[in-house]
């Protein structure tokens, strides 16, 4: 389907593309996204989407074969990194969760029936998924503990259960739901499945879109409180084998975390050079810049080195990943899934401290991402989740078994 | 016009029936401020402000002689907490910034007649009012440097200026605004004046509610950017003495300082025990609480600790001022200012991540809190104007002179 | 002994003459000590004990029917801090650790014949004492978990087992040894006893001074490591009840910890005065001296707060102990004994980086103390141990029981 | 005199030797070196080097021409630290501080002669040297503050002045002295030369050996208070061109900040491994190890990402010299030198409250290293320089000209 796509060119050029498609399409969007939510900048968005594509910058994530760029997971580093420089960057490219992480595993484990009428259209950009796994009734920390249950039924699988923090179900064209199929397995990570489930298929409702951080959200940014009663799909609809629930979560978790850490250092970058120009730029006194205070230069320094150690960490799971698979990777996406968040957090929190009563409006990117990223300490394992991980694999050598 | 209030009680019983208030008239309408707002809540509010009159616990921060209970600083700090624990206790008893602090200048510097026409409606509870000092293009850091100008013209004072942050002017009735009356003043501390300006004037316009951390507001809860264009009000509006614009916001934010780091303790308390609630109640698997974490354990020990230290000091800094007055405890209020907006950021943060996701949603007050109260390290001083403050008052006897 | 004692003047007075002490007497043997050790000092040091009698500062913490001034713990905690400025002070007013605890236990459980023999000679400061409780092989987490026997042999206890950390065991004429003499006893809160060994009793040995963070110390500054060979004393010699033993420990060691927040206060005040007073000093270019710069301002206002917060927590928890005793002040006492601690060591960190170079040094006192009061985040519990105290009591209302 | 050295080996395989070289030579040795001290391992150490050379570690970091591997920077970090995680790794292949700083300022500046009567024996490792900069009447902070002054007599230079923290002067050869030739240059960072001093001169009065953090020093493991009093030395021992000081002083500094932290990297491996090998080992009860405490668990997993992202940045900036020289990576070596100093900081720290008591006492090396390596923070630029550093290039680009 992209088989227009001009030849790759070269990472320094796709990071100068990128920044472009930011700075010229993208960044004049933002107020209106701030100010009057996403549906108001969806037309906009949309042209923008083609003009990624025109730059070459479609899916890059993804092999050429299904209209990617095929660069490695270092080479998209950078380039998710420019995108993430503003709320809209990913999505422009068609790489934004939670549909990049669907195209993976509809690439990894779906049928040919399955990628042609699920994963085609996400990919060509028409439709937009979402992943329904997390349950408000048991802890993200106990991945095996879940209540949704898929039962056959004749050529149909009937599904009960109640999922929230389904990131961008509104408007969703389908959702990866994950069930239990097998509640006797005697191994727990073998009882759930991946299924398929259109947003419209009988007994799939969204409840609402919770509020979250002071933003009820809409469309793309939301996370949906959903329930599935009698929800009723075919046996064709299950996404890699049955009892493979976990493991594809896991799959899809692992690249998933780098991805977030890519784009949090876009946003640390960002909201670094804010920080910067508004110090530079408020006076304190007539010729007297804020920038003038050693405490500002300090954090200045400060949020410079966190960003670069940051940036490094990323790069070297990456680069591991590209060669070993996520997988041997544990250790390093751990460690920046929760490294990485602090970052994130100090660096904003302080751009906010420097940009004063205006950084607690609305009227910058600032507040935004501190309430939006506030659940980068949470989701796809909290960090005292990792950090426990980290211990666990660094404790193993001295026969110490740390129970997760 | 209260003299129907009951002889006053001891702090304990003050304590207790203040702890009923919240328990029985505000709690249950928490839900629906978080859900719909301050003005779905409004009606159900007036009835328990009613309530509060009859529990004697109407603004109780006054003199007996004003309809108030006669409450030491220290006395009134407790209470303070127990009200503070929602958001909605202290607007019950008619003790919500920013009417407490111009109902204390009213009483200070009004004459006879403005007592009348802008203090006693709002003793009585049947008007709103604001405070108008702080200017987009000004740093708060340095008071002095200010646009709005009041001029003389007949018998009027006329204004122009741009200010924002006026908190609750939505909805109120007159603000107190601070204005260069005399620019060419050699003392730069005494070039301003106050001057009670109906919202009803000509020329006075609130251009919008400011959305802050992702909320709009409105009515009380709200922050105004405020148009004063050739907006004219007899000069019998001017509120002390012509030049003491400085003197009297600095007497007005000393003892207000305090009253946000009371309510902030009791924003600490309430957001502690949920803390401890949700610990023990969720479940990582079955039988095994939150609470088992040892890390979870170490949060809740380190904000138990930060809590208990915060409140001995503003108790400390309320004797001080109680015996000597808010001049003389300008160290020990500029110490709580920065040491518990830190304790607060910390517990809430905290309370966050031990609720997980739900910690995220609007469905909590602990989003509410952590977002409204970000401001807390800006508004009234940033810390590090507190800071420097504190550091000041210690070098001063070695000699050295630090700059604010 | 001490019927010539003034009578007892106020703490005001007190602090005045401790002050005096600590200036006059005490400050001019600090260099000396630093560079000779404490045996250099002690001739000096002899004579302002006697200062110290003189002034009506001896034995301060004692009731006056032995020899002290009948200080509640609240007024002993200003006099503590006076004397605690100086490594000096409160051995010159003989109410040092680890005699102090000891007093107070033979105050509370010794029989008429050991006051006289152990205890008289401690109060007239003609001997010194130690207390024998951890061993290297158990963490002192678990205090019933111990190696050291007495076994009953006709009229004597035969002593056997290996102890550290035995402070001022270097001169000390006796020790309170803590050992098992019950070990089938069910409940292990209930086999251990404490038993006086004079320290040239048969079998026991001090193996060593222990080096401590670079200082393998002397005499009443040390901290030996101790080995019991068939140690042989007296049954007369056992100290409170037979399995008292952990008992008396707690008692002990309850206000033993605010004796130690106590002194660090003092510590922590010096500590702060030498920052200031270099930092005023200290000339980064001619006429700019280190106390312009806004780091080491806010450095020097957050300590302060953090002192003052430490000194209110440590008055609350004295006053609390004073009224109800020290058992209902564990919550009181476990919260300071972490927080001070952190001050402690984050005051003494700073004040040696605005020293700079000669803040390295053992030139003054800020190395002797952040080494010699490392210490302080492990003995008389670790700070984790007194954090999962506070979770424990914080969490029992929630029906969970915290395992220490 | 190193044609003998063997060709070159790759980078893993110079590692495997020295790792080799520390676990057999040096661990062996550290016991007595905590105990004794340094001369007390002299002898042996001696035997060490020979060991070093015949592994082909000899002075590693020069080019093979002087007897070097030809490593890059880069190359050499690994190995740099692998001999980091013990005290006497570096100097046992002759790459230690002060003297490979010295090695490079004379391969770069040195006359022949110089090379022949300084340099030659350094390489030998026959001779020891120190560098004399620092002065304690002045901040580090300003270096071109200085009051030692070499005047032209004849065909001498005298020296007047005092230095301290001369590092390794106890037994030195010679010192690297930095004085005032040119009081009257217009350009105060053209003021001040290198001259070559030997330690043997008349008036280089070595006045004593600083006690720094509880440890006097002696021998290579010192830091020295230096007394020039009319010393004098032939003009030929000028370093470099006249006025050149401050640039040579710089040069050398670049470089000998990411040596440190190389070697810091090094010490936290090391600590961080007897971290968890206490952790695994110790018992809090039988059968209960430390390591099943998470609080341990947690601390272990942030020293481990916090090594990792440290080890990152500074290979990063090993790199970045490699390639464009040390004075186009300033912002990179910044940030290591306040960013690593932090990390070693928090690991040894932390790897003393896990060793509990033990970690306090001189028999580990963390006591040793804690107190030898709290000027991290201090030499080679304060933090707080590095911070304002950074922030200066940071802000640059914004028009703020940020004074240092």
């Amino acid at each position: 389907m992209t088989t227009t796509a001009p030849a790759r060119p070269d990472v320094a050029e796709l990071l100068r593309r990128a920044g472009d498609l930011v700075r010229r399409e993208l960044e004049p969007l933002e107020p209106t996204l701030l100010q009057r939510g996403f549906r108001a900048v969806l037309p906009q968005l949309q042209a923008a989407r083609r003009r990624a594509r025109e730059l070459g910058l479609w899916t890059p994530h993804l092999p050429p074969e299904h209209g990617g760029l095929g660069l490695s997971l270092a080479e998209f580093a950078p380039l998710s990194e420019a995108l993430g420089r503003s709320p809209l960057g990913l999505y422009a490219c068609n790489c934004q969760a939670p549909d990049v992480g669907n195209m993976e595993i509809l690439l990894a484990h779906g049928t040919d029936e399955q990628r042609e009428r699920f994963l085609a259209p996400l990919l060509r950009g028409e439709v937009r998924s979402c992943f329904a796994m997390t349950e408000p009734e048991h802890a993200g920390s106990n991945p095996v503990w879940m209540s949704t249950t898929a039962v056959e039924e004749g050529d149909d699988f009937v599904l009960n259960g109640h999922k929230w923090f389904a990131s961008s179900a509104d408007g969703a064209a389908f959702a990866v739901v994950m069930a239990i199929t097998d509640p006797e397995h005697e191994n727990p990570y073998r009882r759930a499945s991946q299924i398929l489930v259109p947003t419209d298929a009988p007994g799939f409702r969204r409840v609402r879109n919770i509020p979250v951080m002071g933003d009820v959200g809409e469309d793309y940014f939301s996370h949906a409180e959903i329930l599935l009663e009698d929800c009723r799909v075919p046996k064709a609809n299950l996404l890699g084998a049955r009892g493979e629930g976990f493991a594809i979560a896991q799959e899809r978790l692992g690249p998933g975390r780098i991805h977030h850490c890519m784009r949090w250092i876009g946003i640390c970058e960002r909201a670094f050079e804010m920080t910067c120009e508004r110090a530079a730029s408020r006076q304190l006194a007539p010729g007297k810049p804020l920038a003038s205070r050693q405490v500002i230069q300090h954090w200045i320094a400060e949020s410079r080195a966190r960003i670069h150690a940051s940036r490094l960490m990323v790069l070297d799971a990456a680069r591991r990943i590209d060669r070993r698979g996520s997988r041997a990777a544990r250790l390093e996406i751990s460690m920046i899934k929760f490294f990485v968040a602090d970052t994130l957090t100090q660096v904003l929190d302080r751009a906010i401290q420097v940009h004063g009563a205006l950084g607690l409006t609305d009227d910058t990117l600032l507040s935004f991402w501190s309430r939006h990223e506030r659940a980068a300490h949470v989701y796809d394992g909290a960090d005292e989740v990792h950090k426990t991980v980290v211990a666990r694999m660094a404790l193993k050598p001295y026969g110490v078994d740390v129970r997760l």
